[in-house]
């Protein structure tokens, strides 16, 4: 239940206060260069520290556990895994006061009550750093298709660092709009049905926490508009777009041209500011300030996520279309 | 890599102008009541005949062709067919102009050319009948859990009937907002991760063609919210909330209330207004009016299509969590 | 539950007594050249009609309902099937005597009851054509791999004709063994672990009804040997060696030599000798005679049955290798 | 590639050489009491140390690294590592000579070169330690069904003792046969066709290094054997049977009877006896004396191996048919 992909594939593990975080990747062909260093730059991008993020601190420094042999993967699986230094439990102690807008009673419900609910335990954003890795590894076997994602907007405004400086200032929270796209793309990715891009690229996606909407192109957008509007009008026998309403994907299977799509994330769920929380022993509702230490806007923190989720998607497409060699010279 | 699910799993089939458009349903628990009379009702909802929907006419009759014995199903796989009768290929027969919109050119790319582009091919709105009759059975099994799709706009206006007529006149095509809700849904669905309740919405509700974005409770919208603002506050220790910003899923698990999200279907993309085709052999681009036969709106026929897969994946997370008997007596 | 392989894909479907029999192909690379009449050699092997078969008759003839255009594979699924008339249920209409040998009782157990128990159902030797029609599209995906069976001892006998016979005289039954070679394979196919060539090709030769061994190799005998003689020495850098003790696989990898195995196949279970049957209303054990149409030595028909599924893992492993090209021209 | 199981999944890593070994369980339900301690009796009966057993040592501890909590399992991915202390690369310092019986050159093959050749890589046996823990849980699970297995045969000798000592006098090695046995099983496990129960056991008992032959109940000996004396008589309602030359298997369904097969496990590849290697530089054969420390009889250390195996198949199956609980309390 764990685990995504047909040819690249990942299964991830781990909780935020337990011994470590990690990801297990299957199916990378042999030959690919990867070295510990190679991951700091996305990790640094997601890691906390930047106002609006997160005090815990984390090194992030992944441990390469197998999979890799003179500094190339081996073809076989690589386990990559991050140790929790400095998770701090306290603040988690009892389930009695289920968080608003937290996935602990659903989680209790689902497991039995067994669910190590330190953190969010298994649904802690802690699992994006493993992602992330994954990612890292993805994009290097994609090169030169390239994937770039940034926030776009923060509180339903482009001026990011406002938002979130007022919603920090109040103890609350903001969510954001992320855009990503990738250029470079060969047409004929992805299924006729199931296995659409869209359709495993907002699988993974909406695996990330938080992430509650995505679209294609013009998207919702497009729903509003006629189909002269629309269709994007192909101007070479190659298949190239002026406009680009289908973000790059008609009928499922990428067209040659960019691939764009844009992403919803909701509002941080931890807040200081006081919110009712129920008591499940006795049902009274109580006014609570919630300690911790938590993202303003952890949506800051999520493009990289993002590109991570595409590459892993697109190694994934590019492997089962043979664009990428098994072996890697 | 036509195929969808773990254990309620689904696997489509069929050409717009072949012999036949099919599906088949394997992990269905045995002694499910099936017989053909109960297709009817929502592939009728599915039938093109209503203005703004396509001129074609098939009787789309499901043959029941195994997994079913004494009426009930064995266990065994269930193969759905539907004969092609009213197929009418020659509109079709080249692909020297590729559609705007279409996947004609990116369906030749991944297939070298070897797709049977006749009508769409396997790429055709017409699969989705197998789909709706494998909803059929999903929403008998999951009953009392109830599924509920509605177009709630159609470009842009939820004065539907007047901007689908609108369309008509012109020759030209309009898209859509679909609502679906989920009733009576036990908390616990979905994984924390990979195989989040979003995710396998998202993964099968994108395989509709045509469906461009996706957003789950109060969605982009909720992106610009403030957490305060946004979370549920639990009123009940069994998880009820007042609002449903979240649509009904923390951490990728359902939460015991209502399941609630939104689709962008775009506009049709075959239209008969002229618009410009490329000549892919002398790369002139040329005014073009397409003639066959299309829906104006075929957005109209997607609220039961996005029911049938809302209830494919419920069915698979509800056998996975041993909600559902693997006999059904 | 009824598919297997991971990019050449087939789920098989269908009842002895059911409306049909089939299978559905999906992953197959598009371009490759199939016709109805391709099917008609392997068909004719698997037939009943010799002595020592069942007297059914069924024409076997497959009608292809999808995934091919202009007599090539076009990419999407290839559904075969195969329509069921010469069925005759009378003799099996009670399950009060399970048969000893057969799959009546466990199939009860598994199905609550609900399964069609005409003719064994879904355990029919008969869902086999379906195979070996699989087989066929494998086989020249794969060419010029070839892959050979034959039946070389029935009933401990290598005079398979007399052995038959005398069965057949004595209303009895004779199993077999049957051995299976594959030439021109190249070096490298299978996984180290889960998915090693023996892995592989075991679990789908297991799925043939009536298969009760395999070895691969020098097999049992081998673990009798010493490793200085077990061991088979490479005589040249491309991994040829003299003798193939560990049938053309070592670590679970394919070494470039010969792949061979023998399997075992059990005596046919339905006889006309009187054996006990028990009646499990009253718990009372009597001597019946079965009457009903039914193959002495099952074991002449599975040879072709073997090859099918030896080809359709090849296939796999090969596309898997990126040794066969997703388009075909 | 690497993984194996749908509800109850294994994947494994690592490299005889590397940084560690290790398995990730995941779809184990929630609330199994699981400790280090727990491990230790399983794993010491794989452990070498014995006569015909290499000198290797390792402490074989398991790390229990996520999936954990008060210790019960949570439903979380379960990660198990062993850490490589006692590794001595120098011996396997080039690949010039690949060794006879061993994967050398195959994985070469497979992988372009870039495979971590040390020890045989992820080849070695010391991956079959994570297998015995999966194992461990997976027993723990299926309780009260029980599984044992036992070397029944070694060198083809019932004296195991004295054909072992006689191999490492002389430099060489034996192999053997395993019988291993499922009691207290219920009836309806496995599928009717490619997932039967024989399917699934040897694919995953092949998985295991060094086996070449499986075969159920009388196996080969059936194949020789009349229908009238092979059926297995079943002599109560109930299902069970005097005799069990099905080894508890009809069409590929347990019913209920002990579940019984053998396996063949070849002799050690790795001889210090002179043999023949081949220079794949030069193409010369060479006799050559191999160093390092190996096992004369390595199937003395498999039986614990074929039941963990056996467990995880069996566990996956009870999962499948919901006859284990998702939740344990």
């Amino acid at each position: 239940m764990n685990s995504f992909g047909r040819l690249f594939r990942i299964e991830i593990l781990g909780e935020s206060h337990g011994v470590c975080v990690g990801i297990l990747i299957d199916g990378c062909p042999a030959g690919v260069p990867v070295s510990e260093a190679d991951f700091a730059f996305d990790l640094d991008r997601r890691k906390a520290g930047r106002p609006g993020t997160t005090a815990r601190r984390e090194d992030d420094v992944p441990r390469l556990m197998s999979g890799l042999f003179k500094g190339r993967t081996t073809g076989a699986p690589i386990l990559v895994l991050f140790e929790n230094r400095d998770a701090d439990s306290k603040p988690y102690e009892q389930a009695r006061y289920p968080r608003p807008g937290q996935a602990d009673l659903a989680a209790s419900a689902k497991f039995g009550g067994f669910n190590d609910y330190r953190g969010g335990g298994t649904f802690s954003g802690r699992l994006t750093a493993p992602l992330v890795a994954a990612g890292v590894v993805a994009k290097r076997l994609i090169h030169p298709v390239s994937v770039a994602a940034a926030l776009v907007a923060a509180g339903g405004s482009t001026d990011i660092e406002g938002a979130v400086a007022a919603a920090v200032r109040e103890g609350d929270s903001v969510g954001g709009v992320i855009e990503c796209r990738v250029d470079g793309l060969p047409a004929g990715l992805g299924e006729p049905f199931f296995d659409s891009a869209e359709s495993l690229l907002s699988h993974l996606v909406f695996s990330i926490p938080g992430i509650k909407g995505i679209e294609f192109g013009a998207g919702f957008a497009g729903s509003r508009m006629r189909g002269s509007e629309y269709n994007d009008i192909i101007e070479r026998p190659t298949g190239e777009t002026a406009t680009n309403n289908a973000g790059g994907i008609n009928g499922g299977i990428t067209n040659g041209n960019s691939l764009s799509f844009r992403v919803a994330v909701r509002p941080t769920a931890s807040i200081s500011k006081p919110q009712a929380y129920i008591d499940v022993e006795t049902g009274q509702l109580r006014e609570l300030s919630l300690s911790g230490r938590h993202d303003a806007c952890f949506a800051l923190r999520v493009p990289v996520i993002v590109e991570a989720a595409t590459a892993v998607v697109i190694a994934d497409l590019m492997l089962l279309e043979q664009r990428i060699s098994r072996i890697q010279r």
